[in-house]
């Protein structure tokens, strides 16, 4: 239907301004039928931190143009969130206590899974998806019974608790159900183990179990395990044909977990960011960050066709006190990063196992290195033979080149950046806590429940 | 005018459903006279970067309540921005193209004041403000002619020429009248110079000049040159009466560019978190955050009075790659800083000077101090008696026990956080660039120019 504007507004002239109350009221109704949430997916760069981003995009750019281009993440900024944990002595927060904040909207304890402070479980908002009918599924590049992932889907006092962790995912029921229907990272030697084979478990319930990317392709069962190394996976750079990437596993995930009417909650873990922060290495966390991105980018590609899915996108903290620019120096320079084919432990395994060291620095990093820093990598390799002395040798060169500076192996406690794109977007905006993800998850989830439920 | 809601409705239903654009049109139309701008404060937290955000709400919070109380900041967190300049081998920005970037919408070289690439002059909002008949003002703590109010009210080639910056302020003239109607900071050593005394000058034109927190207080002069210490002032800790906070010198600003019925342009600079980073100073870190929040404060108190103000807060930068954690410890603990009565270099000062350092240390530092730390104390003094060395220590003992790290004396390239209120504010949020900040004021300063100016 058409109608002149010109038309219209002498019609309306006297009405608009009688009450916008009954105008916005009217219009909210429309809004809410249209905004309805039935999806939501909840991505976790892990030790993402705001340096992590912003080091991302000089990565990415272009050097040819004069502006930066923008991430893929950039244009869905809405806010930061605070992150601190409620353990006393630390209050910079562990992924374990950080993940449970964002699954279950309590602050706990450093290495808590699903637990509050008195070691008592706290439902997740993954645990109350499945208790609306919705599918649920949980993504990680580490062990898939690590920290975040396992607050997601698991309950312990300590995240330590591998095999435990691994067990619940099993044997914890919702309504009777396995709590996880999509389950896909690294971590065979937790669920296939001499005392119990949880792999077994959940074929003879049904599930597929696959342990390469082709497997994973090909199958197209609603409920699956999918593992693809015995802990974690390999680095993007690093990784071998057979892994699937982060997106081929969010993919993977989305294409079975849209069958339910109902939809589903996705938690999707960048879980090497943070390792890499760990190790003070900018060439992995570079990597990694890629990974994520790519992943974060079927996300939204999904919400965007599918109108009813909230994407939501954060940290749980920064990792490695990594900061562009160093000793002085104005610049952060990501040339040699771009020019690094492996990271720098997989070349020191190499270097370890007795690679030579110029050919072999030569064969992964696509640079004139000079004579010091090829002499550095050498003199490594000959003080102690180490792996992580090769490593840090390595290291050094990149932290150099690019200006790459860092003041910690743990985590550090700087608000977190949080992105967020479909219905419900606007909850997540201005500065928010990391228990706020939860309660906000929680009270969508409640409202999607009388809309879509039962 | 009241009417039923119900009513309302019925009579609506039909028309409400032809054409949301024309409602949206005419609401829009009503909505702008509302939302006019008359008024732009600007306010940059110098070195601000979101570890230091995210660190002073630690300091601030109340360590008796479960959860950490927000900042007068975070209310008003709407987006973040990208700093890097345009300088190739500097990719990490310095404070006058950051300044420049956020006063005349380009980027260009480290140490550029409101000058391209070519050196040529570029046009600030500053400038844009006075040319639309508004008052203008520029504030810091630092002397006024440091970079970051030198790139809105000035133009050179270089931050360097300290000199040729005052002049300017008096100089450079827009539509015959001068172009900083309220200059309030630090640096008589530039303005009372054996070659000029500028102070005369502007005295001659009609401002008051003042050099103490009463004389400033007492004036009421719609312009005037306030310059409170030979360079930068005290920080805030260390700050005599004599010397006006950050807080009473914008309010003091406010009053008077606020009888300009045209409105104003102010920019606010809390000029020494970045000095406190260069110098890895956390104490001095927190104090100048706070003294910068009461001054952020007091903007916003205004704009919510008066309604047609909008306030715009970020960072042009961060600096020393502070970090909350360090050395693999999962803890930041600002109880040592709110100890500390005056800065580690204002003790250091005394100390230098031949104050013994035991007692010297327990005057100004509520705390126990083990004898490690006083002996590492005795020792700078002893080693070399320097100022510098001495502050080092002392800063070293905070650092230790908060668990603060740092990695340059110089910048880091993170993006910065933007906080906004007020009509406008909108146009803030998101991921933007710099230059983007001056692109949007300029385009409020175009339209208000139409609604208020001539």
């Amino acid at each position: 239907m058409t109608i002149s504007k010109k038309v219209f507004s002498v019609a309306m002239a006297g009405t608009l301004a009688i009450s916008g109350l009954a105008i916005n009221q009217a219009s909210a109704d429309e809004k809410h039928k249209k905004n309805e949430i039935r999806n939501v997916i909840f991505l976790i760069g892990d030790g993402m931190g705001p340096t992590y981003t912003t080091a991302y995009r000089a990565f990415k750019d272009n050097p040819k143009t004069p502006m930066m281009e923008e991430t893929k993440f950039d244009d869905y900024l809405v806010g930061m969130q605070s992150t601190y944990s409620h353990d006393k002595k630390e209050s910079v927060t562990d992924s374990a206590a950080a993940a449970t904040s964002m699954s279950a909207g309590i602050k706990t304890y450093n290495g808590a899974i699903a637990v509050d402070m008195e070691k008592q479980d706290v439902k997740t908002v993954l645990e109350q998806a499945k208790q609306n009918g919705k599918s649920t599924g949980l993504v990680a590049t580490s062990q898939i019974n690590h920290a975040t992932p396992a607050a997601f889907g698991a309950h312990d006092e300590s995240r330590e608790n591998y095999n435990q962790i691994a067990d619940d995912y099993y044997d914890d029921m919702v309504n009777g159900k396995h709590k996880v229907d999509v389950i896909l990272g690294g971590g065979t030697s937790y669920f296939e183990r001499k005392d119990r084979n949880i792999t077994d478990e959940f074929k003879k319930d049904g599930y597929s179990y696959v342990t390469n990317k082709d497997q994973m392709l090909k199958d197209d069962n609603e409920q699956i395990l999918g593992l693809f190394a015995p802990k974690e996976l390999d680095k993007k750079i690093d990784r071998p044909q057979e892994q699937p990437s982060l997106k081929e596993m969010t993919n993977s995930a989305l294409d079975r977990l849209n069958k339910n009417d109902k939809g589903f909650f996705l938690m999707v873990e960048g879980s090497q960011i943070d390792w890499a922060g760990h190790d003070n290495d900018v060439v992995a966390g570079m990597s990694e960050m890629e990974d994520f991105e790519q992943a974060f980018q079927s996300a939204i590609e999904f919400a965007k066709k599918d109108k009813h899915t909230l994407v939501i996108t954060t940290a749980d903290h920064s990792t490695g006190g990594m900061t562009m620019g160093r000793d002085g120096d104005y610049k952060w320079d990501p040339a040699s990063i771009k020019a690094a084919k492996k990271t720098p432990d997989y070349i020191a395994k190499q270097i370890a196992k007795g690679a030579p060291v110029e050919e072999t620095l030569k064969k992964y990093i696509d640079l004139e290195l000079t004579p010091e820093e090829v002499q550095s990598v050498k003199d490594a390799k000959e003080k102690s033979g180490d792996v992580l002395e090769i490593d840090n040798a390595i290291e050094k060169i990149f932290d150099l080149r690019t200006g790459t500076g860092w003041t910690t192996d743990g985590h550090t406690g700087e608000d977190v950046n949080v992105y967020a794109y479909g219905p419900g977007m606007e909850k997540f905006s201005g500065k928010i806590d990391n228990t706020d993800t939860a309660k906000e998850i929680f009270s969508i989830l409640e409202k999607s429940k009388s809309s879509f439920g039962k």
